[in-house]
Formats: structure tokens, sequence, C-alpha cells
């Protein structure tokens, strides 16, 4: 259970530079790659729509090149692998996203990512760049204790901002709106990760984490962070069993709530294994008397090709399941309409 | 480069129904799993489509199970992992999916699929039920020489005729207009794969296949049946360099064609790696005159977590272009409609 060393690439050093060109010439359609690296939109919606903005280190594919497009972000800055953009790039980004009605720049919280979107949104500021705005999100419960929400890491929870945030500034938000949306569903949700195996650098080819053959590891962050503990490896049941109470206690999601719940393929577990995982969650979440109002499994955020996942649940009430519900039109990511 | 020996599964003999059970309860909006182990669509069609059945073996998720929906298919008869579903439970599914309009048997061509989807269209023949007709589908250009090409297996290629036909059979074909249109999609499709590593069998826990760290094989099925032949390890472009031109010169593709490529995830690869072989795969048809209409990065179809890719290629012309650009809302294969 060694980690595949061998990756399909060409030059380690162009690894950022060539992904973008291939991705962007697979999804003309849908994107395009500007000059200085920034994915957005291929057709930009008219002026008067809030600015999405994001950055982040790649080799988390899809996230985030791959949730530029109609209900989703407009304008994505990769950084290169595992490594947050810098600010002059990021106030790049958020100039290619002002359409006149304000920008938010949206960090998912990494030490890294949050100083340089401080120094860009700094720099927009003494451009005279007007109306631009920030907001830190965090769902990974591993990585500070209650009480300290703030202090926590942006993981695969925020899956459910990004799409509920897309789709209200696509249709009536603005600015503030957006602002208190993005808060609201990041105060909803919670999510904690698990892995079976290590994965590999793409660029130094070395192994990131050290997990041994009969253990699995609860609580990691996306680069191999350490998590909460090591356990003997168990069954799909008996890792729901330990995942999901701490979730629902750190909320704490209560009777009568619903949810919808995201199980998040970190890289190379099977859809096969992610609906047996599923089917526990939908049991435990039934005996609680908590409803399942949607699911979603596949990969919103991965580490190379750790085997793993995270499970993530979202609070919703009626304005973020119509939100959660809206056509969506990413590379890799789409929602269909009602009327589809 | 061991591959993966645990998975997160409970009882190695209850993957099939663990995993419909945890599917169905998670795309509820979208399916529904009869008591004998079908997957239907949650809101069939008013009467009057034609129902498009296709049964397989499971492991290969989301083949089938996350193509049924609108714009897809009707019905999916899962069988055992890696095992095709026997004749009795194929005449179920022809019967779920019988809107009085006829009813298509899908079959993507491997001996034991093709013998019991015969079998089964005899059954239902006997029992008077008529305007049952089957398409035998492939597109693996490693498995049978040019002028074989109905011996050849059915491989990811089939994503194309099921993308078109599901968009066919949604809005107005009768069922011979989706025989032909299945046959022209299928004709004008081929593909070749690649793995980088094996990957073990859910049930037994035994690795499939072996293959030295510092090789790569190329032709394989999807269930690891021996490919074309090994070779060095190589890096993406030369990988791709080995790959498109034999798909070129099977059918022929010539200069002036519009295609749609499909880089099929075998399992363990990563988007990242998809997007840098897809650079490659622009460039060569660039040069070949050739003009790429869309594409599609993803997974299709699996083999576990095996570490590889297809390549296929799908020659269009209008009318395939539309049918591909249709809207389909499966669990797993979602389309945007174009006013989306």
């Amino acid at each position: 259970m060694t980690p595949r060393v061998k990756k399909l690439i060409n030059n380690p050093d162009k690894i950022l530079p060539e992904m973008l060109e291939g991705f962007a010439s697979a999804y003309a359609e849908i994107v395009r790659l500007t000059d200085d690296g920034l994915v957005v939109r291929r057709t930009p919606k008219a002026d008067g729509k809030v600015g999405l903005v994001i950055g982040n280190g790649s080799g988390h594919e899809p996230a985030m090149i791959g949730w530029i497009g109609k209900g989703l972000f407009d304008v994505n800055i990769p950084g290169e692998i595992f490594t947050a953009p810098g600010p002059a790039r990021i106030l790049r980004g958020i100039k290619a996203a002002d359409r006149g009605a304000g920008v938010l720049v949206c960090v998912s919280h990494h030490a890294g990512d949050l100083m340089n979107a401080e120094a860009a949104l700094e720099m927009a500021e003494n451009e005279g760049i007007r109306n631009v705005k920030m907001v830190v999100l965090y769902d990974d419960i591993s990585s500070a204790p209650k009480g300290h929400e703030a202090e926590r890491r942006g993981t695969a929870g925020l899956f459910f901002v990004w799409k509920m945030l897309g789709a209200l500034a696509e249709t009536r938000g603005n600015l503030s709106a957006c602002v208190a949306l993005a808060e609201k569903a990041r105060d909803n949700t919670r999510s904690l990760s698990m892995a079976l195996t290590s994965c590999t650098h793409p660029i130094t080819g070395q192994v990131m984490f050290e997990l041994p053959d009969d253990e699995l590891e609860i609580g990691m962050g996306v680069h191999g962070e350490a998590g909460a503990g090591r356990m003997k490896m168990m069954t799909a049941d008996e890792t729901i069993n330990q995942m999901l109470p701490p979730i629902l206690n750190d909320l704490p999601f209560q009777s009568g709530d619903k949810v919808i719940a995201l199980l998040n393929n970190s890289g190379s577990l099977t859809l096969m294994e992610l609906s047996i995982l599923h089917r526990r969650v939908s049991q435990l979440l039934s005996q609680s008397g908590i409803r399942l109002y949607r699911s979603w499994l596949g990969s919103y955020a991965t580490t190379q090709e750790m085997a793993g996942f995270s499970l993530s649940l979202c609070r919703v009430d009626e304005e973020l399941k119509k939100l959660y519900d809206a056509p969506a039109n990413g590379a890799w990511f789409k929602m269909a309409a009602a009327s589809d």
C-alpha cells in the first residue's frame, strides 16, 4: 500500500501552466485562461453582478479551476502546487472580477491564503478600488476545538458555501448579502476527514506523510496535516460511527434539522466505497431524527491520489435549500435546473 | 507502488446491496431502487418514450448507476462485482423500462453481458413482450484488429453513445431511430486505454494483475484484461504520442473532422494529470487539422483504484453535436441546458 510515485506529467516545474493550458483547452465553452494565468468565465455576466474570486494552491483539482462558471465563481487564481497565489496575482483577479457591483474575495482558511488575500485587499484599497470585501471560511472540526471556530482550517465543507454563494451572486445578491450568506453557510457547516493511505507530492515525488498499512487516520488537513488520531483499520460502518457523532455534536445538529451531506473523495477512494459509507450516514441521521435533504458523493477537493474522504454536513433552511438547488455550470461541478 | 488492499466496505459479500442502498439514499431526487435491485428514474417520463436499459457488472462506478436520469438511461440492472446480471434480472429491467414505445437493451460488448442479454430478449419474446431490440456496442481498438470491429470490447468510449442516445430517446426518437443513432455513435468512436498501476478486487482483496513499477501498459480492458503491450514509464506527452495516432488511424479521422474527446479516469489518476494529458491531445489534433468540439475529463467507468486512463474520440456531425450538448441529469453525469 505504498503511494504511487510515478505521475503522468512532463516537467515537474511546469505542472501548473501545462495543467491550466490543458484544462482551458478542454472546457473552452465554459472558461478562458488569461495571459496572466487566471481562470475566468468564457462569457462573463453583464455588469451589476458581485464578482466572486478565490485563489488557492493547485494540486486539489477539481478545486477550484473546475468551479468557475455560471452559478459558481467568476475568477480563480490558481497558485503553484499546494501554494497560495501571491497578493499581486490576487489583485489581478479582483480586477478581472470587478463588474461594478463589488468583489468578494473568498478565503479558505490557511495561513498563506489569508495573509496574501489581506495584502491584496490593501493593495486594492491603495489603488482606489472600492467595494472589495473578504470572507474567511472554515469547517474542519479537528483543527481547533469548539468555541475556537475561527481558528479552524477550510476543507471540503466549503463546497456548500461556494455552491450557495454562487447561486446568490448569480441572481440577486449584493455584496453585503453575499458576505452574510457565505458566513451563514459556513456557520452551519462542519467537516471531518479521514485517510487510508498517504500520497506523493507531484513536484518532489516524495510521500507526503507516513501511514501504516493497518491503520487509518481521522482529522487530517487537505495537505496531509496531522489529524486527531490514528486508529486500527475498521469497516465502513465503524468509520462513519466514529466520524458522524463529533460532527453532529459540534454544531449541534438537532432532531428535526435538515442537512445536506457531502462525502468528498480525497483522491482514489471509489464511488462504490463512498456509496457504502453514505448508507451508514443515512442510517445514523435517520436515527437522530435529522432529515437528509440532498447528498453529493464525489471529488470536490482532492489531495492528489490519497485514499480517503471527508464527511461534511450543512444544516439548511428554505433559503439555503433553494440556493443549493439552483443551476450551476462549471467544468467539474454542474447542477441541473429544476426544469430539467 | 503496490495497490491499495484495504477498502472501506463492510462485508465483501454485501458490497452490491449496500452500495445500492447508499447510492439510492444519496440521490433520492433522481433515482429509486426497486425491491428487486434495479436502479430506475425517480420520475419516469410519461408514456411514449423508448425505454433505455443496460445491465453491467458493478465495481465500475459511476457506470452505470450514475447514468440513470433525464436525458440518460431509464433502467440499470447492476450485477455483482465485475459480473453481468442474469437474464431473468435483465427481463425485469426490460419490463420496468417499457412505456409502450419499445425498449432498447444496450450491451457493452463482453461475452457474459451479450449472452445474458440475448437470453433475456428471447424470454421477453416468449412472454409476448414486443418491440424490444438490442444494440451491441464496442470501441476498444486494442481488443481486435481493424476490420474486426464487432469483436472489440466495449470500454469508456460508450460514454458518447449513452449521452447521445439518452438525448434522442428523451425528445423524439422512436425505437428504430434509437438503434440507428447508437450504431452511428459507436461507428464514429474509438478508444485506447493505459494503466500505470494495477488495483485490487474488492471481494477477494487480490491484486488484479501485475505491473512493474517502472512500466505502464497500453490497451487493457476494463477488468485488467491484457493489453497491447508494456512499455517503460514515459511522460504525459509521450504517452499521448503513443496513444493518439493509432486511434486516429483506426477510423480514420481526417483533417477537417470535428471530434469530442473523453479522457476517462480509470480510478486514481488526478484531474491534474488528465488536464496535462489533454493539453497534448489538443496539440496533436490541431496539428492534424482535427477540431476539438468538446472534451470531458473525469470518471465515466472505473476499475476500482487503478491508476490509468482511456482516451476516446467520437467524430461528430451536427446531429451528434446537438445530442451531446442536450441537458442530462443523472447522479454522476450532468449536462447543463444551453439556457443555463
